[in-house]
């Protein structure tokens, strides 16, 4: 009867939620990027404001850097309390060449929304608020106590948000945490997450001579901190995908025989995949699948290379100085700070002779698997199923999601990770994406979630 | 008695020469950058107008890119001809953060004037043409017959100087060429250049999927091209410092007991240079002195890397593409061409499974090695005596300068390589600067090997 009248708003309202989407995502909430900073905190008002409107306490949660959105309704006693987190800033749009459309004008094609932010994750987390508004507006209640924590940081590993939970620990219980930030298996099979990969982030920059040089009259005599940088990048991984770091692997849980099994059984095409990404061919770790790569090992890549002239025409210079991105992606039970020291003690170990090195760490995080029997994950598998017409799959990822880890950490509790994207969003390239009837749906999903929980 | 008169010309016209020199640094002829194409022309322009008001016919020769400047004087049969060749455009001076003054607007500092082009090769190039300006407005004329070919492609390694070459032997018929575009040995110490790198210049280009990814998503299952850039860059060159492209030796000439010995007593501390570029320590192959290195020894040097995201903060992308630009320079007998074909199998072999190359060829030009026992280089052993106040030392350098090379093959001739800078001057990267005593040594030595060749 209440899910009725819930089903009939979201259907009347779909339209006005999207247009309310566009005007969010139209705010370049690009946290890496200082000259962004008001953009960011705008975004955070906004969302502020929308809370506000559907009648819940909202307030913004000051920081060293971006504020947290926190709101809460308590008022269904003795029912489970969830925690919805979100994040409302995005990555930088850069290169911004190949967007088809501006990244930050919301531009619907084929059924899509394209724009930065668009799955990543405005577009999902605005489901959580949609939910509630339906529910707050048609019942004027919530079927379970809900709290928004809604941060400003995760694209840039701030630590912001977990020096909040830190001294917020009884404002922020719950029973429960929800996160849709992750993608769906393949369209028409949604997912539950169950496993995330941790992140240890660096920044590497190789330095020479105090001046960029000329070729010819030094080239030879002294060390290119280009070559010497791609060298050092080189040792990281072999020509059989693994990673050369002495005991990077030690602590890696191997996979499970049933795990391998359930992989193995997901429908998944590995020439469809080489296809649609039109590479030459796949290429990873030796003795896995391409759902195992993804899923359930780490991984090294490069983020960014600079360094020297890259403009039109030949230079013949000698520069000094050349710096990189990379990370590693990491598995149970690899802890990012044991990472950090054999990454360190690595780089130590390959700088050659007649450069210097400096390396930085950006951020880091440790991988999550999470319990599949737990009354939570069996409701959150019945809402799925009820938004998108479909039984959810059970999957492990390659993303890193912080913030899991934490909660489970600062809060005690698991987190139901239901992820309304595709993977072929491209979240953090150009032209990332948000099918719009899976906008629906998820708003669907998460409404119904509300109400799954309280039985 | 005339030479009294010119010597008196230079010193009182000295500054002039200088105020003259700064407009023409001023004009940014980059001839890499389409940008400054009209500024390229400006350049030609300036020398053509300059060499007119010495009382020369000076025309400009069109070509696809960037003019010519042609001037001569032939109004002394039965004595030799002496070809001045120079080029009017520049590298471009990016990066300009760590240039103290703009890198147009010549500074003088510390005796020194600052600026992109001052030493490489305006402020060289044109003591030529205060040379004779001085001979001409004393005597009425020049001691022997001197046609100047000064082009605006030399830093780009364009083809429009072989094509009017392979045009106009008769015009530029001559008994010696001169270039002024290398470096003394060392403040004081003034060189002639008997030996030149060869150049063999490539872009290469690494691609894998159609548009970048997240590095959670795929990372791990196909090739990342920055990692592939990296690894196919640091094949090049093994931690002894020898070039490891199969077959890159077999045409390198050794050096003759003679030459090592004639290296070994120059004047030369690796400690002091090494203190002088602030580097930690001298890299270089295995088995040789840093002067052989330098001069006489081939070599390999990435000029720059580019791909991915290099802005501020993390950003969680696998890049579709990376590119990287790189040398070699090249010692008699290699043949470019045939280094490049050893290059693109070498590319090609080490190629990683997952990705897609292109190498693309800048410029290429074979090395030089002149007869020192000519009447020419001794003439020009006594000019630079006299200009210098030092007997000049013969030297092999580690810059190309690809017109020698064509001078010999189209015209038959020797080219003196008289070099006023020094090795410090920054030609090509940041802060490029040229000592105006040594401009002022420059111009002198010019005007009297007019005299020492017509003896």
């Amino acid at each position: 009867m209440a899910w009725d009248q819930v089903e009939r708003y979201l259907a009347e309202h779909g339209p006005a939620f999207v247009e309310q989407l566009k005007d969010l995502i139209r705010i370049p909430s690009v946290s890496a990027q200082p000259a962004h900073d008001k953009d960011t905190r705008r975004a955070a008002e906004f969302i502020r404001d929308d809370l506000r409107a559907m009648g819940l306490e909202a307030v913004l949660i000051e920081t060293a850097r971006h504020p947290i959105v926190f709101a809460e309704w308590t008022g269904a006693p003795g029912k489970p309390t969830l925690l919805v987190y979100g994040h409302y800033d995005v990555q930088p749009a850069e290169p911004l060449e190949p967007w088809l459309s501006p990244p930050f004008e919301p531009t619907e094609r084929n059924g899509n929304l394209y724009a930065r932010g668009a799955t990543d994750d405005k577009g999902q987390m605005f489901t959580h608020l949609k939910a509630a508004e339906a529910w707050l507006k048609t019942t004027g209640g919530l079927p379970v106590n809900v709290k928004f924590m809604i941060e400003g940081e995760e694209e840039v590993g701030g630590a912001s948000l977990e020096n909040y939970m830190a001294e917020s620990a009884d404002r922020l219980a719950c029973d429960y945490a929800v996160i849709s930030d992750t993608s769906q298996f393949a369209p028409g099979m949604p997912a539950v997450t169950y496993g995330l990969k941790g992140l240890a982030y660096f920044e590497l920059t190789v330095t020479g001579a105090d001046r960029d040089l000329h070729s010819g009259t030094f080239g030879g005599a002294v060390a290119n901190p280009l070559n010497a940088l791609a060298q050092m990048l080189a040792s990281l991984k072999g020509p059989d995908g693994r990673i050369q770091i002495a005991g990077f692997y030690d602590t890696v849980k191997p996979l499970e025989p049933w795990e391998r099994e359930e992989f193995a059984r997901l429908p998944f095409s590995e020439r469809g995949f080489q296809d649609e990404l039109k590479v030459p061919a796949l290429f990873g770790e030796e003795g896995y699948t391409t759902l195992e790569r993804k899923g359930a090992r780490p991984t090294c890549d490069v983020h960014g290379l600079w360094g020297g002239y890259s403009g039109p025409g030949p230079k013949t210079v000698l520069p000094c100085v050349a710096g990189a991105k990379f990370s590693f992606r990491l598995v149970p039970d690899q802890e990012p700070a044991e990472i950090e020291r054999l990454a360190r003690a690595h780089i130590a170990r390959v700088t050659p002779p007649g450069v210097r090195c400096e390396l930085t760490t950006h951020h880091g995080a440790p991988a999550v698997l999470v319990n599949v029997d737990t009354p939570g994950m069996k409701a959150a598998a019945r809402a799925v199923e009820h938004g998108f017409g479909a039984r959810p799959v059970f999957i492990r990822e390659g993303g890193s999601i912080p913030v899991v880890g934490l909660i489970k950490e600062r809060l005690g509790v698991d987190t139901l990770l239901l992820g309304w994207g595709q993977n072929d969003d491209n979240l953090h390239g150009p032209n990332e994406k948000f099918s719009l009837a899976d906008f629906h749906r998820g708003v669907k999903a998460a409404a119904r979630l509300l109400l799954e929980l309280s039985n």
